[in-house]
């Protein structure tokens, strides 16, 4: 422990007490011996700063707390910030002036960094200190560091996986109980999985700020949150996952990031091209013998593909408070050790990406429709298919009275495709409704 | 690209130039560009030292090739060195002698890191340059980083995992071929899967190596490889792999590197005490429900538990040429990183702990074990359980004519009492033999 008991003690600004702030605070305050006795760093607690300062927080002493994250982050005795407000303002303008002043600075905030990540790495990199951000995806997961640093000079093609606990919560849920969307929303609101407003999980905006911040990793450009294709799951239909059920898939909720141009780059080549990528989050039919077809609940699960490193899986606890501030834990101790020997942590690279349309995306799809049981409508149905070149894979026929129900799986397809062929679907007058329509994961090899 | 536009280009001294060496040579050869453009940082391949210098190496330009590793080593224009030749002689004093005049090391040479690893490390402290070693274990995973970095702060309770892909397939084979271990041996062997000595994988030393290491990680200590409890797949049978599948179970060989004293230190403590391990590599059984269940051929996938992190699995391509040489490089860009910002990579605090005999290890126990079909076998039998403490779960029996086959589960029992157990067992008369004695994985908490 020479090395450790070398090093002066570092200390740190937590913004925001929550569940995460709390576990850091904590950890902090109660197991600084251990923390040191592992990671050779001494972390001491230098305030933290809440929205409530006179409210009591069990464990924090009541001399540490201040509703004042501005003055906490500039103090001069502090060494580093961390920041677990969440949400842009104040967070933004606190973080800037904290770089500004030389300050490394520790976040979990996928918002902040999914919109202002460039501007701060930017700070950050003039003021040659840390921005780290590993808390911001996948809880305790080591994702972040995964694709900065490990996968650093790698070749990544896809990153896909399961980045929002509360949807795969509900989506498990409807699977195993038969329940509806509202049923499912409902309980997981009930057991505090849920917010009251549902909408950043259920509409997909916060895994939508998680990918476009790997994607950034992934492919070393910045990607803008707002080019990120998002479809959430509100309206997801009981019917549609059980006849994925039967057709041997589970609906996910997945974050891809993906090069659109792979196979299209020569292999010995001059230079790295203008990567040319898909971001999205989309409900997704995964195929049961898939890994990330059981990942349940609260865990999280994230595929990397790269060109020499082949297939990666990374799995864990992807929220929770202590989880969350594992990941913390982590950035802080690397932002302690850049301070003692003088080198900050590597800026990531910014390339240009371009975004190839989501129409001339390819994969197959899982499609719901309800006709009148008439002769014809099975032909006109496939001569629509036909004359868009979507080819079907399999096609199954229920009886409801008047009515038919058909469910198609298509093979790989253009989505522009499928799109112009469900548009001259719905303009037949014996199609009543086009109900579930669903694209199937990895399945683009098929053909 | 102004960051990297200001770097000077790193000069990489390759040692060895087999699988792993020949796909990063190429790398380096084929992609500098890419490379750069993904990590900021520009690698040249300064020289390569082989065996045998003469023999054409496809791909590399004959002026890189030498067959003096120590000179291309210590050659003044060399920044870094990565070692790939393997084994003790002469990888330990070519990297000596390189940390010493300062220049960064990363290796993928898991038997120098277990048996060297510490000297290894004292050295490049001292010298202010890195030792990195990912590619040590699980190839293209990023294991090492996460436990290094990821976890620093992290009370780590148990990294438990599949490391060797040589016995995965070995054992996948025999469960779903039913043939024999020899066959399932001879199998590997034709596939180039096993050597044609196959004593480090199938004995269970390579495992030993990489857990060790990962040990020292988890624990942030200097653990032996001679400490490490080990037990290969050598004369494992087809009728316990087939018994284990009847009762909800595969046979996996697992390296385990756990604290032994989880629980017993008190939740808000002074300070870290001497931790307890084990640290060991043997056949077990695992549940067919757990996800180590269904990591098959060279996969491999490790899981890490820790006080906050809560459960982590990673899983990837734990051998092969290009996976390596991706772990490789990303430490060779973590290397010359901290060339750049002049701050070297952080040592691993080293402290002591102490190991748990292995008698005194608590798990479930499968044993299988042909004794005479008389009245009173299963009574003296059952009697020697009781003698010991050793609680029966379940039992099943097979007749085979004169004899009958007994295969029981116990529940959570003390390793001593099990091998007394089966010491008192041995002696009776009407006991033939036993066979299968394998542990149950992860059943600690059963009772």
């Amino acid at each position: 422990m020479e090395s450790a008991a070398a090093k002066s003690t570092v200390r740190v600004a937590v913004l925001g007490a929550g569940n995460v702030g709390g576990a850091l605070c904590k950890m902090l305050l109660d197991d600084a011996d251990g923390i040191e006795a592992r990671a050779g760093v001494r972390l001491e607690l230098a305030g933290v700063a809440v929205a409530h300062p006179s409210r009591a927080r069990p464990g924090i002493p009541q001399e540490l707390i201040t509703g004042d994250a501005k003055s906490l982050a500039s103090d001069p005795s502090v060494d580093v910030v961390v920041e677990l407000i969440g949400g842009i303002d104040p967070a933004f303008v606190v973080l800037e002036a904290a770089l500004a002043a030389g300050k490394p600075v520790v976040t979990g905030n996928k918002e902040l960094i999914a919109a202002h990540g460039a501007e701060l790495s930017r700070a950050a990199t003039e003021a040659g200190v840390d921005l780290l951000y590993e808390a911001a995806v996948a809880g305790a997961i080591p994702l972040v560091r995964a694709l900065r640093d490990s996968l650093a000079g790698e070749n990544v093609w896809r990153v896909m996986g399961i980045v929002n606990g509360t949807t795969n919560f509900i989506l498990t849920t409807m699977a195993d109980e038969g329940v509806t969307y509202e049923e499912a929303l409902s309980e997981a609101q009930r057991l505090g999985l849920a917010e009251r407003d549902p909408t950043a999980d259920v509409e997909g905006i916060d895994a939508a700020a998680k990918v476009a911040i790997l994607a950034g990793l992934a492919f070393r450009c910045d990607f803008p949150v707002e080019d990120v294709h998002r479809e959430g799951i509100v309206g997801l239909r009981g019917i549609d996952i059980a006849f994925a059920d039967k057709l041997g898939y589970v609906v996910k909720l997945l974050a891809v990031a993906e090069r659109t141009d792979v196979g299209e780059i020569p292999k010995s080549r001059e230079s790295d091209p203008v990567p040319e990528v898909s971001v999205r989050v989309h409900p997704a039919l995964v195929a049961h013998s898939h890994p990330l077809a059981s990942v349940r609940g609260s865990f999280n699960a994230v595929f990397v593909e790269g060109e020499t490193c082949g297939e990666l899986m990374l799995y864990g606890r992807g929220a929770g408070g202590a989880p969350t501030a594992s990941a913390v834990l982590g950035d802080l101790i690397d932002a302690a050790n850049h301070l003692s020997t003088g080198g900050p942590g590597r800026a990531v690279p910014r390339r240009t990406v371009s975004t190839r349309p989501i129409d001339d995306l390819r994969c197959a799809w899982y499609l719901n429709m309800d006709v009148l049981d008439r002769p014809g409508v099975l032909g006109a149905v496939a001569t629509a298919f036909g004359t868009h070149g979507v080819s079907i894979r399999s096609m199954e026929q229920v009886g409801l009275g008047e009515e038919a129900r058909l469910i198609f799986l298509t093979h790989v397809a253009r989505e522009g495709a499928v799109r112009a062929t469900l548009d001259d679907i719905r303009q037949l007058d014996m199609v009543e409704h086009v109900g579930g329509v669903l694209r199937v994961a990895g399945d683009e090899e098929d053909e």
